[in-house]
């Protein structure tokens, strides 16, 4: 198999768009039509509509986009049903010819480190869970992140390490800085280290970086730092980072970056502008305008209009 | 309900013991006779045996200690059979009194934060799963850490942010130092500070701290930085620490550390000095050896001996 880092540059290039779309399932936030008569108290039914609205969501986006992001959270809230769940929407992702990043920010130290990297790195055969890429958390250090390195190595799949984060607090420790830089400029560089060993024809590494695009300076500094690292952006819309934003994460090419949009997709039609033009029972359609519109100002605002 | 660190304090006491059961079931090192004719390959049938060494351990050592830890890695890397095996052995750890720390390392930035912490913290009524408490870590900053000390200081659960580890690579990032100290002494001040509105009759309060037995002068260094946090002390046994490394970990009253110890417990029937003692057939009986061994040792070396 082709590595995660190839796979995603053919992805990326053949959809012509680096939009990542961010499975995060919220029973409030659900189109009516999905959880009328449900119990909120119920996991099974809790559980089962979840299941329904990603693969809902999948069907829309899957001649789109190339890549998708469940965030466990929201299915480990609903329990074993979740998992089940979790495991239902990944599953189907993947038979539509979706990669699949799950956003678990797992880690460990040496040997269950290890254990995360099997139980969900790699195809079905070989992981419990079947995710292409997993992001992962650093503050471990460098032998946390080698059994994960080396798994996805041996498996065409990727990680993205946490580097710097979208949200207003991040830089509590990220920021922290000795006479070599800050932690996450530490991290960064650790990240490019790790790819040393896995670089493909794209010019990237199974090694993966996670910048948020609320901080679009860090955004191309950290883009020089890591060459042949891919960006996951998340904090694009709901968290307010806009195209414009994104730009510094690209490469000349329109490769290196997905950027994500989770609530601003998948919950468009309860949102402006689209819930002036969709109502919950078309709340599909109010998907695919979302995603459109995403594609749209990525093309026209960023390196990604080098892929077109 | 009780907070967890009075609910701890008062579970240390009753059993006069610090020591912590880590459940970490590997399949390769169960005791044979729960293994013979299942397939590895069999999801189901590894869940099931990973379930029944569990509740086999907790037989053992409900009446010797207070808290166990279930390493959710292993659990999930045998997928949703796996997770099923979790949430039956967390319930019945309840049932035999335990007090559950679910070692999960959790985090992620504000909502899906408090997802985690919703999932997880506070008994069967109120959380999916039903763990007493779970470890945290804190790359992401304070915004990161706050939703999970609300919902624990609501549910009577606690948490444990990652503050200094016990694997070889800790210091990698957390050991990177500004003016103001070293990122993970950055990460212990919070950790304090998250304490201010919880601390109960024992002096501690919701917000723990892991720090590895591998330290021992970052044990003692750290009690004096965060005087009412509850210690969780992983390191101790097949990672190389001893009871004598771990005392700088307590307060003078034997309380404020539990100590971990997973392999060196669990898979006691293969380890020197118990598999000269005991067959496979017998491995509780290793199990509640080595249980008892721990016990006496933290009674001997550090100021735990105060609580008989």
């Amino acid at each position: 198999m082709d590595s995660f880092a190839e796979r995603l540059a053919a992805g990326v290039r053949r959809t012509k768009t680096p939009t990542l779309v961010g499975l995060d399932p919220r029973f409030e936030s659900l189109p009516e039509p999905l959880t009328a008569g449900l119990l909120k108290t119920n996991p099974i039914e809790v559980a089962s509509a979840f299941e329904s609205f990603c693969k809902g969501v999948i069907d829309v986006v899957a001649p789109l986009v190339s890549v998708v992001k469940p965030q466990a959270a929201f299915f480990e809230q609903v329990g074993v049903p979740g998992m089940a769940a979790l495991a239902g929407t990944i599953s189907y992702a993947r038979e539509k010819g979706l990669l699949v990043i799950l956003d678990g920010k797992r880690n460990d130290i040496g040997s269950t480190a290890a254990a995360y990297a099997d139980a969900y790195l790699g195809p079905p055969e070989s992981s419990a869970w079947g995710a292409d890429a997993l992001t992962v958390s650093p503050y471990l250090g460098e032998d946390s992140l080698t059994p994960f390195v080396e798994i996805a190595e041996q498996r065409g799949a990727g990680i993205f390490v946490l580097v710097k984060t979208s949200n207003p607090g991040g830089g509590m420790f990220q920021d922290i800085e000795d006479g070599e830089g800050a932690v996450y400029q530490h991290v960064a560089r650790q990240v490019e280290s790790l790819n040393a060993t896995s670089v493909g024809a794209s010019g990237y590494g199974s090694v993966g970086a996670v910048v948020g695009a609320t901080y679009p300076e860090q955004l191309s500094e950290l883009r020089e730092v890591m060459p042949h690292a891919w960006f996951l952006v998340p904090g694009y819309g709901a968290q307010g980072g806009t195209a414009a934003d994104v730009a510094g994460a690209f490469d000349a090419n329109g490769l290196g970056a997905v950027v994500n949009n989770s609530r601003g997709i998948i919950f468009a039609h309860a949102k402006a502008p689209y819930r002036e033009r969709f109502d919950a029972l078309n709340w599909q359609s109010a998907v695919e305008a979302a995603t459109l519109d995403m594609i749209a100002s990525l093309r026209a605002e960023t390196p990604a209009g080098q892929l077109v």
